[in-house]
C-alpha cells in the first residue's frame, strides 16, 4: 500500500529525503508518494484541507503521513488513526480534523510503542523519528493498535463553516488560494440560491459557469471547484491577484429572489 | 512501465496528490514518475518543449500523463496517442505537436469509453477523472485502442522555426530559459556558420563553446545543450538576467564568413 | 535498492525527468527517490550538508547519485565511491567531501567504462548521460568497481570548522538556513559552556531550548537540530529573517562561567 507524504519541510532540506530513507531502512519496498511539501510554515489548518480534498483519491489501505509540527519534541502526542479504512499519522494538533470528522468508526492511537520508534528520537525532528517509521512498521504488516494506547480525546480544529444570517444572506470566507489563483471558498453550491451575488471586498459576482473555459470575459465568475466547494476564477488569470484577495476574506452570498 | 507526470499544477496543491491517488486506485503497482508539474500555468506550448526534450530518455512503452488544459470542461477532447513505441495522454491541446509530428505511424484516440474513467468526472479536474485513470488502464494492460474511437485531426500548435532571409542571416528565437539562466533557442547548431555573430536585444556574441566550463571570462557564448538546441550561456552565471532576455525575443544570426 | 537523487536542476525544466528516464531505461525497477533538486545553482558546499545531513537515513546498499555540477564537460572526473556501506555517485568536485571524510574503508572509482556509460555522452548534461546510467547499473548488480579504475586523490572542500581562539571563545559560523529560517551553524553542543553567550551580527543568545515548543517567548534561542549541529531558531517565526543573518556570517561563543 501507498505511503504517502504531506508536509510543510519544503524541498530545499534534507528533511523528506531523511524521512524517505527512514521509511525505506524499515520497509524497502515501500511505495511513497509526495502529496506536496509545500503547506505554508506551520498552517496546520491548510494541511487539513490538501489532506481532505485527496485522500478518498487514494486506495483504501494507504497510509497517510501528515507532518506539520510546530509543537514537536512538547507534550503534543503523535498519532496513528485509521478512518474511511486508510491510516493516518500525524501530531495530535488538528492536521486530522477534516479527515476524521465523518467517519463514526475512527480509532486513534498514541504511536509510543518503543519498538516502533526510530533507533534516536531528536526533539526537533519527529517526522523522520516518529511518523516515518510508524508508517513504514504499519506498511510491513504491524496492526495500528499495536503502535500505542488508544485515545478518545484527539484535537479537532474549529473549522469555519458558513453562516446563514437573519436576512437570508450567507457569510462565508476564503479558505485556500491554488496555485492558479482560484479563491476556493468554504461554500457549497447549495449555499448560493438560484439568484445570488457573492460580495467580497467591494467586488459583486453573480456568475456560475460549469467549466473554466465556459467564462468568455475576463470578469471573475464563480464554479464548483474539483475540492468540492464554490471557487471565485478568472479566465486565464488569477483571481487572487485580479481581485486582491487573500486567505480568510470575507464573503457574503446574497439571495437575490425577489430580483425577478 | 513507468507513468511519467508532467503538468503545471504545481506542488502546494492537492492536484498531483490526487492524480497519483487516482492512478494507484486503479494500478497499486503503478510506478509513478513526475517530471515536472512547474509548467507555468495554462503555457501548453512550454509543456510540449519540455515534453519533447526528455520523452526519449524514457523506456519504450512509457505512459505519459501531460496536463496542461485550460479548455478543462470544454469541447476540447482528452487523447491518448501511441508514438515512438511511447503512450501520450494529454488533452488535445497541442500539447503533443513536438511528439508526434515526426512518427508517421502515430495513432490517436478520443478518451470517451466511460469503462475506463474516473467514477465520477468534475468539469474542473480532467488530471485526475479521465488522464490519470486512462493511464493507469493502460499500465494495467488495457490496448490504447479501447479508450475510445481513433481521431486523424488532433490540434497541433505551430512551433516557431528558424527563418533564413534573403540575405542570408537566420532569424531565430529564445524558446526556453532553464533554471540555470541558460538561454535556449529553436536553432540547431547547423544554423550557425563556420563564422558568425548572433545578435539579441543589442548583444552581439560570437563565441561557440563545447563545454560551460571552457569559457573564463563573464560574456555570454552559445553552446550546443542537452536538448540539441543552441543555447546562450554565462559561465557560472544567469544568462537571461545578464542579458535582460525573456522567452519569445527575436535572435539574428548573421554569417561573418567574408570576415577573414 | 533505492537510487536516492541530489541535485541543482530545480524542478522546472526537464533535467529530472531525463535523469530518470535514463535510469528507467536500463533499470525498469528502480526505486527512484528524490532528496532535493533545490540545491542553490553551482553551490557544491549546500550539497554536501544536505547529502551528509540525510545519507545515514537511508538503508545500506542506497545508491546516491549527486549532480552539482559547474564543471560539466570539462576535465573534472565522474565519480562512483564505496562508502558507509553505500554507493555516492557524482562529479569529482567536492560533493562528497563529508561522507567520504570518516569512512576510511572509502574507494572510488573514476567512472570511465563505456559500457556503462549512456549511449550518447553529451558535454553538457552527465546527470542523463553518466551519473544515472552508472547509477542503474549498480542497481542491476554491476560492481562499482567495473564503472572504471580506482582512484585515490578525490577532491575534498575545506569546510569551515570551529576555531577555539586563545581567550577561550569559539568563532564558528552560519552554514545553512533552512526552510523555516533556522540558522544551522557548524557548532555541537559541546561547543557551549554551561554558561554560554552566542553573538552575532549585534545579537546575544544565551538561552538553549530542547524543543522547539519550550521557547515562550519571540526570542531567538539555541537548539539542537536535527543534523546534529546547534540551530539559532524563532518561535514560530524564521529566525533569519527576525536577525537579518545569512549564509557566511560569523559567530562567537563567550564562556560565561565567570558570570555566576
Amino acid at each position: 500500500m501507498p505511503i504517502a507524504l504531506l508536509t510543510d519541510f519544503g524541498t530545499k532540506d534534507y528533511f523528506v529525503g531523511a524521512m524517505k530513507g527512514s521509511i525505506l531502512t524499515i520497509d524497502p519496498q515501500a511505495c511513497i508518494i509526495d502529496i506536496t511539501h509545500e503547506i505554508e510554515p506551520r498552517n496546520v489548518a491548510a494541511a487539513a484541507f490538501i489532506l481532505r480534498s485527496c485522500f478518498r483519491d487514494f486506495p483504501a489501505g494507504t497510509i497517510f503521513v501528515c507532518v506539520v509540527d510546530p509543537g514537536v519534541g512538547s507534550v503534543r502526542r503523535p498519532i496513528a488513526t485509521q478512518a474511511h479504512d486508510r491510516v493516518f499519522i500525524a501530531p495530535d494538533n488538528g492536521l486530522l480534523s477534516l479527515v476524521i470528522v465523518d467517519d463514526p468508526a475512527m480509532r486513534a492511537f498514541k504511536i509510543s510503542n518503543p519498538i516502533y520508534l526510530g533507533k534516536h528520537v531528536s526533539n526537533t525532528f519527529h517526522g523522520r523519528d516518529i511518523f516515518a517509521p510508524a508508517a513504514a512498521y504499519v506498511s510491513m504488516g504491524v496492526p495500528v493498535n499495536d503502535l500505542g494506547p488508544s485515545i478518545a480525546d484527539i484535537v479537532s480544529l474549529d473549522f469555519v463553516r458558513p453562516v446563514t444570517n437573519a436576512d437570508g444572506s450567507v457569510t462565508g470566507e476564503i479558505i485556500h488560494v491554488d496555485r492558479f489563483g482560484n479563491l476556493v471558498t468554504n461554500l457549497e453550491l447549495s449555499h448560493l440560491g438560484e439568484y445570488f451575488v457573492l460580495e467580497i471586498d467591494g467586488h459583486r459576482i453573480s456568475e456560475l459557469k460549469t467549466a473554466y473555459a465556459d467564462s468568455t470575459s475576463n470578469e471573475p465568475f464563480l464554479i464548483e471547484g474539483s475540492a468540492g466547494f464554490v471557487e471565485i476564477s478568472c479566465r486565464n488569470a488569477s483571481a487572487a491577484n485580479r481581485l486582491g484577495v487573500v486567505v480568510g476574506m470575507r464573503i457574503i452570498i446574497v439571495s437575490e429572489s425577489h430580483k425577478v
